[in-house]
């Protein structure tokens, strides 16, 4: 066979987003490795080096101490068990596929990421939403409506298999009292996901505290771990269920296809878990930067979406003055793209001048003030 | 929350099975970085990097050039489209899942990888096996045995949905041809997939010669790639099958849950790869280096079990020499490990002396004869 591929294009894999950039982008803040990580990484990057010392489950393996690593993500989550995952997305297909049947429904609130959607497409399961106490300009989650939504389908004679809520969502950075939910699901003996993929490894999540019988939780979002690795976490209730091992292969469990995360990102997340403990006890500092930048960017006439004041790093703004200025610009919206990487920021959607989102998780004050004053000088410097 | 966790051990994660040692564990030999990747790996290894300039699909991102590497891995295996995924096993789930229905047969031979039982299982399926032409000492599969196997489950009215064959096993090392399988599956009109988690990165394959509907390969094991990472190809007439969209979001796949490999290793696959087109090119040499060192341990009284000569670089011994030896060695089984590793030579399973697994894959000439001299030595240091 004669292959005619140019290779030239796979030398030197530069990530074009500088890394000398501020990266506004909010998926990215919290999942940027530590020092301590970097170190592990090149004792790892190896395939299948996690495998050294491994007698047949990922999960067990001792040296490097992933054993212990889940006990403690347990302890950390106040859950009884965990397992790794490649991702939130993959521990929510994992729980509804273990225990839901095909055609049950999945109540989930109206803000849930698409991958809970899509999660629950795959395992064959039905979606009904819980929707809004108020759409703009909070689009808070009625919370409870849980229960409406539920003694609806139940009435129709309808199983609900699952109950998610998504504990902070991707769209307004929104929190939701993931407790009432819980209590929600206790009363009516539904099983409970929470998914944190935007809250476990920025804030303190408890999940007795809360009723969640699962929560999922992702490495590369917010554990500050390379990508894809996360983390599932469950109670004992439906440990059988979700570790349930092959009738063939005793040891493997099913539902991880033996093992999961055997690679480098795993090894990231438990190098980068003692600056994840530290960072999550000073997680008020964070949203007090958060909500400097609301403060600051509402008087040049953005409108922070979502509740307020901000509970969470992630911010959604309308930029009306943008898309004004952007009318005028012949660079049209990605005038504020342009100007916002000369001045050495980045991770801001090109051309989209509309509704931008952003977070400055984890960068110094000095930094936060520097991106609230650039923002600041381009919108004056155009609004003229 | 008070927690309390030990985070000491976190704290400088340093491989034990130190990285000057020659390892020869076969899972390992195939997924060593070469220089280019190593250098991707400080551009990408925080979190969610490599979506920088995703428009919504992993799949179609061009920078870096995702997109593109996928077509070229397409004509690399001679396939009409491929997909990231996190690494065979996950590979081999998602055709069963999106191809066959609850209870269908994927018939497999007997030498197949505890993932393509798990993954059946997973997916809900059974499975019927496809015996030996020879057990004991070859545990050579009896390819022509797929037609009786399908031919017995189509008369007792099952369905099959799936027709599995491991290139290489991971147990003997045994190569399969191919071919003869893709012509059953062909007259039959049952799908088939070939599992190449051991063969696509070390040597040639051509899926559309071998009649392959679906390839998997395994990035971490075989394609010199950080894991986890893999790869599943599949022709045309089941791209709709395999990239079926979600309904509410038409842009995401289901089976892939949006997005599989998004993070690292992927990257390390990308940048490894024209290292992997040309090492596929001396595939011959590997094969070489095999045989010597088959030859040359027979000598002092280790057996090769499996097909012979060599076709493959995994070799399965039978050493009884070991066995005898440890049976006067007051460390017992221990010994052998223990003066392989004086030598600097890992990677071969720790205490077992009855049967061992071992591979020289891309070690240079003198390596390979310094590990069977080292063998040799230890054998005739012991055996008086
Ligand atoms: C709320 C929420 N859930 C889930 C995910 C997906 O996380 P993962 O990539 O770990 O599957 C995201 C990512 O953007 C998210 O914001
Ligand atoms: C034949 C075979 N198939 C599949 C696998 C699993 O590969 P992966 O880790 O990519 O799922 C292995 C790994 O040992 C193997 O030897």
């Amino acid at each position: 066979m004669n292959i005619d591929i140019n290779l030239d294009k796979y030398k030197n894999l530069r990530r074009n987003l500088s890394r000398e950039l501020i990266n506004l982008n909010p998926i990215q803040r919290g999942g940027i490795l530590p020092k301590e990580s970097k170190k592990t990484v090149y004792e790892y990057w190896d395939g299948y080096s996690v495998c050294d010392f491994c007698y047949g489950r990922l999960d067990e393996i001792t040296s490097p101490p992933i054993k212990e690593f889940l006990e403690d993500l347990s302890k950390f989550l106040n859950m009884d068990y965990t397992r790794p995952t490649h991702g939130a997305r993959e521990g929510k297909f994992i729980v509804m596929h273990a225990i839901c049947k095909e055609g049950d429904y999945v109540v989930l609130d109206k803000n849930a990421h698409y991958t809970s959607y899509v999660s629950a497409e795959r395992a064959r399961l039905n979606v009904a939403e819980v929707g809004y106490e108020e759409e703009y300009p909070t689009y808070k989650i009625n919370l409870e409506g849980y229960k409406e939504v539920i003694d609806n389908l139940e009435d129709k004679g309808k199983n609900v298999g699952l109950i998610l809520l998504t504990h902070v969502d991707g769209e307004y950075g929104n929190l939701n009292d993931a407790k009432k939910v819980g209590k929600i699901a206790k009363d009516k003996g539904i099983p409970f996901l929470l998914n944190c993929a935007y809250t476990v490894g920025r804030m303190p999540v408890n999940g007795k505290e809360v009723k969640a019988d699962f929560i999922v939780a992702s490495g590369h979002k917010s554990m500050a771990a390379s990508g894809p690795c996360g983390v599932l976490a469950f109670n004992e209730e439906f440990a059988d269920k979700i570790t349930k091992t092959s009738e063939r292969y005793p040891l493997k469990e099913i539902e991880m296809l033996g093992c999961t995360s055997r690679g480098l990102p795993i090894l990231t997340l438990m190098s980068s878990f003692p600056y994840v403990v530290e960072r999550v006890k000073k997680w008020n500092e964070e949203i007090k930067k958060t909500r400097y930048v609301v403060d600051e960017l509402e008087k040049v006439g953005f409108k922070q979406l979502g509740i307020k004041p901000k509970e969470h790093d992630l911010i959604k703004f309308e930029t009306p003055i943008l898309d004004e200025i952007a009318k005028k610009d012949k660079r049209r919206g990605f005038f504020f793209y342009d100007e916002l990487k000369k001045r050495g920021i980045g991770g801001i959607r090109a051309g989209v001048t509309k509704e931008i989102k952003m977070s400055v998780y984890g960068l110094e004050w000095e930094q936060v003030e520097y991106v609230v004053n650039s923002i600041k000088e381009i919108v004056e410097k155009y609004n003229k």
